[in-house]
Parts: C-alpha cells; structure tokens; sequence
C-alpha cells in the first residue's frame, strides 16, 4: 500500500515539482516519511531532507536508520546540524550518539548549545540498562498550587516540545516528586480546582540507575502513559514513556531467548551483525558445552566393556539423552518464562518441584510404556533388532528416571539461578542437556550393570 | 513498601473504621486496591466490595483474579451485577467471561441490558487471537464538521466511560473511519479550526480478523496509544489499546519460547496450570522426538561393526550429537527470533544462508582445532583414551562438518516454515537436534569408514 505512495512521491521528486512532494508529506506521519526516506538516493535523501520544516525535519530524523542519519549529519552545515539535534528528544539524541562514529559525535557536542550538552553528557553517564539510559528529559512539569485551568494553559504552551501531554508531574521547589495528573483528569476537572486536591498521590516510580526491565514491568503492570525517573534525592529527572517500555520488553525478550539458545545477546538486528561478531557471540558457548561433553564421553569410556558385552545398548543412547534434554529443556524453560513475568517467585520453589515432579512421573510412565511397546512391536518385530525383554526394561527404565531428574534439575536449576543472582535464562536447554545428558548415561549403564550384566 | 500499606487497611477493616479505610482506598489506584482484595478473607471482600463507589468499583472490580471475580460474582444480587457489568469496558468483560464458568457466564448474560448483551456476544464471536477478540468498543468518536472547541467539549462530556481519551477517531454518517487525532492536536489547535482541516488521514488500522500479534507489532512500529479496528465494509467498530498490546506481546513471547522448547503453548500462568493439563501440552511432542530419534538409534544398529572395531569412537557420539544441536539452536533462535521481530523476511533466505555459512565455517573450524588439541592434551595424555590421529582427524572432521549442516539447517527451515505458513518457532533446538543427531552420526560413520575403516 506504501510502496505505491513511495512510488508516486519518488516520481514527484524526478520531475522536479517539489511543493506538491511537500504537500504530500505533510499529510504523511514521520514513520512514512522515514521509510520513504530510505528509499531515496543519498544526494536525494539531502536534497529532500533541506526541504522540509524544521519541526517536521526533527521528527523524521529520530526514525531513520543510522545510514540516513549518518549520511545527512555528514552532508548539512555544523548550523542546521545543532538546530536539529536541539529539536530531538533527549532520548532519542543519546540513542543516536551511543551509535555514531566517535567523530560525529564529536563535531555534533561541539555544535549543540552548552545546556544541550550538559544534558546530553549527563543522560550518556548513566549505566547501560538504567532507567536513566532510557529516560528523556522532556516532560510535563506542574507546581501543586495551580489550578486546572492554568494546567491546561501550560501544556498548550510548553506540551509541543514533550515527550508524552497524557500526564503531567507536580513538583515542589526542591523538584521533589509530588504526584501526578493524567490529560483526562485536568479535561473532567472544575477550571478553578486545585491541582493538589486531584493529583494522584500513590504514584509509581523508578530511581535512575533502575533496571530497565523492572522500569517497562512497572508500565506494563500499572498501563501507564509514561513512568516519572527520580534521582537519589527524589527529585524528578525524567520519563520513561510506554513506547519506549515496549521496545525493552521486545530486547528483553531476545536477550532471553539468546541465552536460551546459549549466545551472548547482542543488540543489534540479526541482518546488521557481521559474520565475525556473530561468531565471537557464539563461540565461547559451543566452546564451553563441547569441552562439558567431554565428561559424558569418559561415562562411556569407562562402561566400554559393557556396551561390547550388549552392543545393543549403544543403538538407544541418543534416544535416551534426547529425550531427557527435551524434557528438561521443557520444565526450564516454562520456569524461565514464569519468572521473567513475576508469575514465579524463587519462593514457590516447593511448588515447582511437586509440580514439575507430577508431570514428570506422568511423562516419565507414558514414554516408558510406549518406548517398551516400540521396542517389542517395532525394533524386534520389523526391524529384527532383537533386544531382549530385560535390555528393554533397563531402557525403559533409565528413560523413566532420566525424565524425572531432567523434569527436576529443569524445574530448580533457574530458580537456583535467580537466588543467586545469575541470569535464569542460562538455565536453559543446552545448559540442562549437558547435566542431563550425563546423568542418563551414568543411570543407564548403573541399571545396566544391576540388572542384565550383575 | 505496599504491604505495610495493606496491613494498616486491613487493621482498620477490622476496628470496623469504614470511612477511613474508603478515604485510604480513594487515594489508591485500582492495581493497588486491587492487591488489597485479594490479601482479604472472601467475606471481607464482599462487605468491602459493596462499601466501594459505583465507578471504582467497576475500575477494581476489572483487575481482580478470577478466584476474588466469581466469589463476588457469587455473593452480590442480580442488580448489583449489572451494574459492575455495565460499568466494565467491553474488552475487559468478555475477557472475564471466557474465564468463568458456564454458569455464572449465562445469569451475567441474563442480568445485563440487551444491547450490553448484544454488544459481548458480538465480541464474544469473534475468533480467539484476532484483533476483534482483544478491541474494546469505548472509543471517542468525533465527525469531521466538529470545531476543536466542540471536540474538547464532546471529550469532556463521553470521554470519562472510554478506554482512552488520549485519541479520537472521525468517522462519517455510515460509520466508515476517516481520520484520526491525537488530544495534543486538539490542544495545540485554535478552538474554531474544523477537525477535517487538521486531522490525520495517513492513519494505520485493523481489520476485525487481523492477527492480534501484528496489531500489537503496528502499535508498536508507530507508537500509538491506540490502534482503530474496522469491519470488513471499512466502518470502525473498536480500539485496541497500547497496554492490551503490551499483554499480546508478552503472550506472543511465551508462546514462541514454548514452541520453542517443544510444548503446546498454553495462556496460564505456570503455577495455576494442574499437573495434568501441563503433562498434556508436554507429553505429544516429547513422544514425537522419541520416536524419531529411532532413526538415529537405526543408524548405530547399522554401523555396530565398525563401532566394535573402534569402540573409542562411541565416546564421541554425544559431543558431537550435543554441539551439532547447540550449533543448529543458535541459528535457528537467531532466525526466528529475526523473523518475529520482521528484521528478516523470506526473501533474505540467501543473506541468512550465507552469514550461517561464514559462521558456521569459523566456528566449525575453532571447534576442530580445540576438539584436536583436547583429544591429543587432555584425552590421550591425562586420561591415556588412546584416541588414535586417524580417529582424532575423522572426530574433528565430523564436527566441522556437522556445525556447518547443523547451521545451515537451523537458518533455513525457520524461513522455510514461515514460507509454507507454520510458525518459525517450532523450528527450535529440539526440532533440529533430531535432524542434525541423525546427519552428525552419517557424517561420523561416513568418515569413520572412508578413513578408518577403509
């Protein structure tokens, strides 16, 4: 549907009628004109880019893709280039800084205004993942003695330059954090109310050097238009706003899947990664579980005599090992989740572990049963295996207490993780496969040896 | 900080000072008031409940659990139960009735006005996971002749019983959307100016049987506070909300890791979900893995012979099963995690393709030199396995090899299963563990008899 927009705007600009690609734009919002940017040239992206208005030229510099930017920072003159960075948001500037080339970012603190750097140096001194790295210092700012009439008047005046106008802070002279007011209740409010008869005093809030998940959790939990950020002291310093929340929520979740699947996160799209760093993201943990391994390969080493005695046995380890890393991979992960969304807490520990064990020993009855079955019915029968009864039953065996140790070790183990202030989501699969996998081998050649060798 | 906050409204519960504890609860917000109930006995909630103002306790009543919902539910007259009814937004409504049971569903329907009936059973139809299922139908509407002046007054007037007022939506005499705008818009604007001169025409929408997932995934992309959802005749009939596509997020999340960890997602929460109905959403695919990890379990029968003349090799079956798995993981997380977030599409296959190919290479090729120098250092010089150079070089050849397949399928048959239309997600580690157990032990013993064998 775009494309076809893009299309027609992109003839526009090749036959030269410039005022009508204008007044195209105009009614498209800065995402649009952000994709549309994309498409162009880089001397057309400049060309376009000197065109527009200048609040119009703010918002769709924050939406292009670094390339753009890049490219026009480099193209304009060190006067438009300051006269757009003191349009952007606080947030979006730092964004953009965190990843340009050390020499932009140079030239644009030499060009912006002192105050505008001071601000920006500030907000870039805040840790990764702090809700001071997230903030934005545009946010709508009442005294407890005005009225709701003169709250109204206020965001007319100075609401354009904002983040978010849905709700306003009341601070006292020390900027002290008082309450706050939602846009709603100022339009259903008397004009002559007084803002501190109605401002919400049970108020949510995070300190700067919060984690930002706990920050996005907060705006999730309370579906807040934005969550006001206090320093140490208590004074507002800035907000976070729900768009923004959504954004950490998505990171949050691929930096959780990235673990699961043991890679170091990383946080840029997969398509902009190169080969090398992908592979130095990837490496130490192959590097790690393969040198793990190592144990399960001295297991079968020590048990050789045996597997030559009942070379059948070989023929079922995968089976085994697999099985029990999918069932461990299984608890871990749904215990993962339950404590990403706070539906899990390390107290229920006791739960989780009669719980899991349940469904383990569910799990466990129902494979042993049908591998018994597979056995006799299919290995023996079509394809002439000829396990015996007994081979089968220490199979079957090993496979049901292999399900139920998984199922307990996948269930604990991010539990054990949270307390002890790891990351739960490293307790996935391929952590659990490699515990799992050695304790099913070292079950299977125990059973063996108790039962069919003695 | 809220429990001491809750212990001193429920001392004042019990010394039986109403007024004070409804004048505490009024400063409260509905989430917090809400975790009060649900930390009082079930009588108490009752007489609580009914001391509660008609508006809050409609906004409370909306964030209760389901236990706290049905014991009032239970306990109050037919018309105090419409009254919370009819004071519920829509969405929130036919979420609690798809919760509760049978029973309770068909005298709430019995209780409400028809067109509050007509309006929930509408939305009742709607299929599960469609952007119809998860709208709400309070939404401010405005006509295209209305004044900016007029549109405030309309807010002020309807805006208190809508979901949001932070945007209007302009529609004409048959209800077809035409426009919508922000209540910044409307603030910034003189009171004369007409709506159609300043409203934005460029607006992104739902169709009713949109996937809830991209209705979130637009909410997001533009940073809406709401996203307009229209019929098939192009008439607007609901509003989803950016707090509901917060939740769709999450939800969408937890599926995919589910999917990805070989369960059937489930929409509990883990510790409300019983043993058995966990032990069902598990048990199908951990049967499914088991049986075709006969394939493998059929590979080894077939190369019993050679096994026997090498038995050193057995050893290495599960590192190199266990890193082709890890390696395959990696991938294809990373592809399908790329997929969801659309930073990849079915049309990069070739670039994914490629960059699996180049990581697969430099990882496979760090893993044969580590594999070498473990075997010759640590193996055969600590533990004297007496892994030959021959067998060493077959070992680490069957990694490299393995870790690029493992790669490259794990890149490709997420974008293939998007292609043939089934979610990416299934295609995770324990999908392509099976695959890559079976091609890593045909390459292993392929090699073993080429080299070893001979």
């Amino acid at each position: 549907m775009m494309t076809e927009k893009y299309a027609e705007m992109l003839e526009l600009l090749q036959n030269k009628r410039y005022s009508e690609l204008m007044r195209q734009m105009d009614t498209l919002n800065p995402i649009h004109c952000a994709e549309f940017f994309e498409e162009l040239e880089r001397p057309q992206q400049i060309m376009v880019f000197r065109m527009l208005k200048k609040d119009m030229s703010a918002e769709i510099f924050a939406e292009l893709s670094q390339e753009t930017m890049e490219n026009i920072i480099r193209s304009v003159s060190d006067n438009e280039l300051s006269a757009i960075i003191e349009e952007l948001f606080v947030d979006d500037a730092v964004d953009m800084l965190e990843e340009l080339p050390a020499g932009m970012v140079k030239r644009i603190l030499k060009t912006v205004k002192p105050e505008t750097r001071a601000t920006i140096n500030r907000f870039l001194s805040y840790p990764e993942g702090s809700a001071g790295s997230i903030m934005t210092a545009e946010f709508i700012d009442f005294r407890r003695n005005m009225t709701v009439s003169q709250a109204i008047a206020h965001i007319k005046k100075t609401g354009d330059d904002k983040e978010t106008v849905y709700v306003g802070y009341i601070t006292d002279e020390k900027r002290i954090l008082q309450g706050s007011i939602r846009i709603e209740k100022l339009l259903f409010s008397e004009g002559d109310t007084l803002l501190s008869d109605i401002m919400n005093t049970d108020f949510v809030c995070a300190g700067t050097h919060d984690d930002e998940e706990s920050v996005a959790d907060t705006i999730s939990k309370y579906d807040l238009p934005a969550l006001p950020v206090v320093d140490a002291e208590g004074r507002l310093v800035g907000i976070v706003t729900v768009d923004d929340a959504i954004d950490v929520i998505e990171e949050k979740n691929t930096e959780d899947m990235e673990m699961m699947a043991a890679m170091t996160p990383t946080d840029k799209p997969y398509l902009k990664t190169g080969v090398l760093s992908t592979f130095v993201k990837r490496i130490p943990w192959l590097l790690l579980l393969m040198v793990t391994s190592t144990f399960t390969g001295r297991i079968i080493s020590g048990f050789e005599s045996a597997l030559s005695a009942f070379p059948v046995l070989i023929a079922f380890i995968p089976m085994l090992m697999g099985t029990g890393g999918n069932s461990g991979g299984q608890s871990s992960v749904a215990v993962i989740r339950g404590l990403a969304l706070d539906e899990i807490r390390p107290a229920d520990v006791f739960c989780v572990v009669i719980k899991e064990s349940g469904v383990a020993i569910l799990c466990g009855a129902a494979l042993a049963v049908c591998n018994l079955l597979k056995i006799m019915l299919i290995d023996n029968l079509i394809f002439h295996m000829n396990v015996g009864t007994v081979a089968a039953v220490v199979i079957s065996l090993t496979l049901f207490t292999t399900v139920l140790v998984s199922k307990l070790v996948g269930g604990a183990l991010p539990i054990l993780a949270k307390v002890t202030g790891l990351d739960p989501a490293v307790m996935a699969s391929p952590f659990i496969t490699t515990i799992v996998d050695a304790v099913s081998l070292l079950l299977y050649f125990g059973f063996a040896q108790a039962i069919l060798i003695k």
